[in-house]
């Protein structure tokens, strides 16, 4: 991965689409804060008038969107909300992600991975039947069961390094020859890299001085930092140690950082205030706090 | 886990069904072999006659479930070969889950896991939304991430052990004090059997050595076994090693294995016999391989 800036322009994939770190990093610049917004909306906890199923979890979903598009550096949806919802939930995922500006990246949450001829589907279902820009994937298999994501040059894949579950050390934080297991994980995702792989790294905000290790480990990797908001993450450490410092990525504005925050933008629309109010000024108010 | 054979009996859930394991049983008894047939059309592989679209995945498909449901012990459908297809391949899917017979268990092959919030519209989307009797599981980000799927203690999970990917061992053969990685998570998962959660291992059939310490680590677990047929696995390995010798499952006929076989039986359709009769000579090739 080359550390000149003008690396960022380079056009990668068949249709010669701008890479996703050239992308995204225009978008942080327009918008100048690293928040993902993550659209994910539990039927128990939709404001007054969305009714708890698949129609009002679409237009909640709409409307976080919308406050969302014309403010954060990118949007996140878990697809697990809509999978809850069988055919009739993919397709209202379907009909958001149309509705997804083009300048801001999509990031499919779906923790992907798979043999072969099975992550090959999985590339396809997530990258052309759904059109992410970026994906999450878990790194349980290795790299081979990640291939076939990680041949889209044009597109992204944040592996899941030390994620921020409370039980998230049961086995990333076992001893590997001195380290912990997610270590060993950020050492070789790095290298996959530095092989010109298009990948970074999910690592939790709710354990800091694990952030700051995985950080020193991989210094060019681009983060995504679930678990602020709801979560209770520390937002200083976030971005103190985020920010990729080395290579393309450090180049980015903010060190092409993104830190999602879902349940603590959506719970802001449950109170008094018109939902499309209160989900604006969440949107502000974390777009403040990752300014960049 | 009693090792009484009576404990199958138990019932679970608040739906007073049956257990997974009791199921299960009842279905290898019936058909006394211990082939899971698995069910995931590749469009670029199927037999003349057959669009390379969804439709003529889900002909395909059904063309295998019809063939598997009258003689294998379980099916499983791998959701990436319908998610690649949107929601379109989802009602696809929903129509083949309906035409899974009664007492034939339906493996969803999802490879889940997530966050607390999350997982549990994993769970809900798995076993509500597709109505699977058992879920593929990833063991990475440790056992709260997996906790919604294994407080359904109607159904199964079974967890990623060792995989049969070529390049499973980049992280799973890492040495954890003095162990490979994948020898703990089968520890901890036999763990989390013995405290009652419903859950046995994937542990792949290319890999017999490991198969082996894997059994021996952890005895009383079910075993699902890929990697037979295409990918070349020992089916002498997995017939000595794959069944469980103590507790509940060791009571199951053949020790509550499944082996499963997806391209080995798919790709019998694609000589010039008639596919339904190609599928059923396949498959009763792999039944008389796995007698028990």
């Amino acid at each position: 991965m080359s550390s000149q800036p003008s690396a960022l322009a380079d056009t990668a994939g068949v249709a010669g689409q701008a890479s996703y770190l050239a992308r995204l990093s225009a978008r942080i610049s327009a918008v100048g804060n690293a928040l993902c917004v993550g659209v994910d909306p539990d039927p128990a906890a939709l404001p007054a008038g969305f009714t708890p199923d698949v129609h009002g979890v679409e237009r909640f979903a709409a409307l976080i969107l919308d406050v969302a598009g014309a403010r954060a550096a990118a949007v996140k949806f878990n697809v697990a909300f809509y999978e809850a919802f069988g055919s009739a939930g993919m397709a209202a995922l379907e009909r958001l992600r149309a509705r997804v500006p083009k300048d801001v990246p999509f990031i499919a949450d779906a923790k992907r991975a798979d043999i072969g001829s099975t992550a090959a589907r999985q590339a396809v279902a997530i990258f052309d039947a759904l059109g992410a820009d970026a994906v999450t994937l878990n790194p349980y298999l290795g790299r081979d069961a990640l291939e076939p994501f990680l041949a889209r040059r044009d597109r992204f894949g944040y592996v899941l390094c030390r994620t921020s579950n409370a039980g998230a050390a049961e086995f990333q934080g076992l001893d590997v020859d001195g380290q912990p297991l997610y270590l060993a994980v950020a050492r070789r995702v790095a290298g996959w890299a530095e092989d010109g792989a298009p990948v970074g790294l999910v690592v939790g905000a709710t354990a800091p001085a694990e952030l700051a290790m995985v950080r020193a480990a991989a210094p060019a990797l681009p983060f995504l930092v679930p678990g602020l908001g709801a979560q209770g993450g520390d937002a200083d450490a976030v971005l103190r140690n985020g920010p990729a410092t080395t290579g393309s990525a450090g180049t980015v504005r903010g060190g092409a950082l993104l830190v999602n925050v879902s349940r603590g933008i959506a719970a802001a629309a449950l109170g008094p205030t018109d939902p499309g109010d209160a989900l604006a000024a969440a949107v502000d108010h974390w777009a403040t706090v990752l300014r960049c």
